[in-house]
């Protein structure tokens, strides 16, 4: 049995693993990521198809563990290229399908349950409950003839969870005295020591919260959170407040929800957001997107008065119920900060208990290996770093070093009951990026040159040359874009003009050389002049027309 | 008496706060800030200094609380538009003489001492002993007739600094029962709960890994952090190595350091960076820069493999005595990282205790609230959540919500020994931007301009028209940077140049209209042929010559 990560592995992000066994092939979730902030312009990330295209007729079907972006995102792109059916239980099938309706894809989604086992081909899929931060998430045994395989999908260890549906410990404990070959295992919170808290947590601090507050309270929080958008309206019926909706996000995922019943709240409790007007403050709480401190978010057109329902006003409390994703902090601050030059009350993670994770932290992770006792490890769902230290956590457990694999995407485990062997760099695994309609066609020449146009703009000279005469018939002329504010500048624009004329007549003087010669000729002037007079490099176009 | 704070509030850096007495200004620091993320391009960000060019006259002289960045960065700049004299004790005063030599500057430079009281005109000036996460650090009591202020700089509370010279708490009790009339306090930690740790604290865990260590140990720090770089050095000593540094500015401070007796170690302990090859791993300490994981910096370039003496290698170990600056987040497990794909050890601040932080936690603040008992109180050096924070805090500790004034830069609050009133935006306040040579010349155009390129690049579209007869005589040519990989991508740029040349020629078409007309009809309809195919929005340039 072959297993290929094909994402999440030394990343947090576009989680995507491939299982092959003799002619078949089943895939476990399908991400996306967000950009870094080099990818200048790039909407998501998505993990690298080619193998699954190259072997399209192979693919039994995608099992999805849960409805997260990381592990749903890059469906839309995969079924544009391939039509695969995706299993999934109901709450990621129904965010799956939002999606695919936005992308005017049908698909084949099919409906399982946690407690199912099925057949893709020779794959047989169990389907285990697991508690995580979104509803109906599952982690997943897979068998073959060659080996029993565990996948943790993310999870963290809630004893309480808000929906009554604890992680299925029995069956895990059986699946650990049957015995499994390879576990890989979510890795995100593995420098975190000591266990997660239950997400009862939140709901106390939040309840706390609620009971005191005077006026009118604004809650963001993750719309996938369906457990805690649950809470957050029980909290109001309780405590005699209505609730309305902002965000479009959080608008679906709470429709969704409904419809499915994983949201339940007396009638009369919900209002429409643009008839909250009416509703005294002390008798409303309004649940909104933005918890990340997204710049075009719910939350932060509130705190840039720029929101059509909602103004703020002196008195109100506001309650981001998160803690900043890795690489948003700076975006969180930003937001709460503009919300305190409001004078409204903002309760973040830096001074209440607002937020808990959804991922398995050291103790958790030790639970886990301990019930499953697998033969052979993979730690997934990570940076290098946390690999490093979800290997080492094993070893700490007893287990054997070199039983222990940490691949990157695009490496090869192969694995049965005696042995397992990594290969490097098998199958192809890169980022592909996606840019508007273009999937994959923004690569490192047009990031680099995006990069440049960011730290100094660029510098055109434009001039139509008589090539037979050698002489310049009009211009140059100097346009700038992101270099200085040309009305402030009008000297240096007409000395470079100087320059750049000198240049052209330098070159084609004694006879016309080709274009080349022209153009390099006034680019190393032209650099050299600007760098002098500013020390700033911008990028220099020279653009001759033959006349 | 006037107090304007020109940087420091609603943001962390910049510090500069103005003090105004009848005719006479004096001026506490002139620091500077790094860029936002969308400041594309800029160097450094440093306060506005109009209101003191226009007020040379006045000023008696510039006081430096210590030789952090963001108190000492602006010096060049403000130096190159006005002469005033610079006081500070003797580490800051060597590091503005590097900063000032760089520049090309001469100025006019004081050294004071801690316990100094000295006179800038009618300002009677006192420098107290604090303690930081630099050495040489105070905090000042500024007198005239109309009133006693106390500025605490950046402080932590240290009773067992590695200088032994903890803060003059015996002073401050003093002016406490004097009476201050108004307090500035340091608000960077104010959102932790509890005490910050001694810096012994550091050096006890790193005496742990030191002993323990078998192979080379390379360790980064903030090069300002004399009092660290001496910690390293004495365990190098220890436990039987020699040390060698890397990266410019550890080299400068060290250098510095060592002249001024700040640094002091045994003969024949320190080793040039290019002679460690010789050295066996286990009797070796490297102490770089880049512990914020800066792209350029001595460490990275070792993750990098791009050090030119220093190749890392299985077993190392690498320690980041540091603690990302908010921003900094990813920089930081990026390095690490790498560091950790070279099997490399990597100790950093999620896996121990190797870092303190040089600012006063709640604990701390209240001490010094409970010391100084001023009558009214500003807090300072803070993003606006935290001033509110800490006005919070004194309230807390029974100060009047009267007499607690949140300002911004450009505010003026005038004090004298019975009353304080707060005045908005006397002052002009702004962020002034560096970018290479231009100090003020990159605005909020050109910055969008940068933002917009960055984001989808941009087509410029090159014609020669023959006006006279409405003809196209040469191009149009078509020309993108930032757009497409144009190679791969050649009929969507001939599909282009088609499209431009039918708008171009529809608008001569039938006599001449002004080249705005020609201009914005061509733009107008790539920008739309532009977004149907790829869903981008590129800037587009026409640029058209009248041949």
């Amino acid at each position: 049995m072959k297993i290929f990560p094909i994402g999440g592995l030394n990343e947090i992000g576009k989680n995507m693993t491939v299982l092959e066994y003799k002619d078949q092939i089943m895939v476990i979730d399908c991400g996306m990521s967000f950009p870094e902030d080099e990818m200048f312009g790039i909407d998501v990330v998505i993990p690298d198809f080619t193998y699954l295209i190259n072997n399209a007729k192979k693919i039994r079907g995608v099992v999805i563990t849960h409805g997260h972006e990381d592990h749903i995102g890059g469906i839309p792109y995969l079924l544009k290229k391939i039509n695969v059916p995706i299993y999934g239980t109901r709450l990621p099938l129904g965010l799956i399908r939002n999606k695919l309706d936005e992308h005017g894809i049908k698909g084949d989604l099919r409906p399982i349950n946690a407690g199912d086992k099925f057949r893709l081909g020779d794959f047989k899929v169990e389907a285990i409950r697991t508690t995580h931060s979104i509803a109906d998430s599952i982690c997943l045994c897979i068998e073959t003839p060659a080996a029993r395989i565990f996948h943790t999908g993310d999870f963290k260890i809630d004893y309480t969870p808000i929906d009554g549906e604890p992680i299925d410990f029995a069956k895990l404990a059986e699946l650990g005295r049957k015995g499994i070959d390879l576990m890989m295992a979510d890795s995100t919170n593995v420098m975190r020591p000591g266990f997660t808290p239950s997400e009862q947590v939140v709901g106390q601090t939040l309840d706390g919260i609620f009971r005191e507050a005077k006026n009118r309270i604004i809650i963001a929080t993750f719309s996938s959170n369906v457990h805690r958008v649950q809470k957050i309206i029980e909290l109001a019926v309780r405590y005699g407040r209505k609730f309305a909706v902002s965000g479009r996000s959080m608008e679906n995922v709470v429709k969704l929800a409904v419809e499915l019943g994983y949201l339940k709240f007396p009638a009369g409790s919900y209002v429409e957001l643009n008839k909250t007007r009416n509703i005294p403050d002390s008798e409303l709480v309004i649940i909104t997107t933005g918890s990340q401190g997204e710049p075009m978010s719910a939350l932060a057109r509130m705190a840039d008065d720029e929101h059509r329902n909602v103004k703020l006003k002196k008195g109100d409390m506001v309650i981001l119920s998160s803690t900043p994703v890795p690489g948003n902090e700076k975006e969180v601050s930003n937001v709460v900060n503009k919300l305190s030059e409001k004078e409204v009350e903002v309760i973040y993670n830096e001074v209440a208990d607002i937020h808990v994770s959804g991922h398995a932290c050291q103790e958790d992770l030790k639970l886990i290996h301990s019930l499953i006792r697998p033969k052979f490890f993979m730690p997934v769902h990570g940076e290098h770093r946390h690999l490093v230290r979800h290997a080492k956590l094993a070893e700490e457990l007893g287990m054997k070093k070199d039983n222990i694999f940490i691949l990157s995407n695009g490496d090869q485990l192969t694995v049965d009951k005696r042995k397992a062997i990594q290969f490097k760099n098998v199958v192809s695994a890169d980022d592909i990026l996606v840019d508007g309609l273009g999937v994959g066609d923004v690569g490192n020449v047009v990031l680099r040159d995006r990069k440049m146009l960011s730290e100094s703009g660029l510098i055109i000279i434009v001039a139509a040359i008589d090539r037979a005469n050698g002489v310049v018939v009009s211009g140059p002329e100097i346009v700038s874009r992101g270099f200085v504010y040309v009305k402030e500048h009008e000297e240096l624009i007409e000395a470079a003009r100087k320059k750049a004329l000198e240049s052209i007549e330098a070159n084609i003087r004694g006879g016309f050389k080709d274009w080349n010669t022209i153009k390099n000729g006034v680019r190393d002037d032209m650099r050299k002049f600007v760098f002098k007079s500013t020390r700033r490099s911008p990028i220099i176009m020279p653009i001759f027309l033959d006349i």
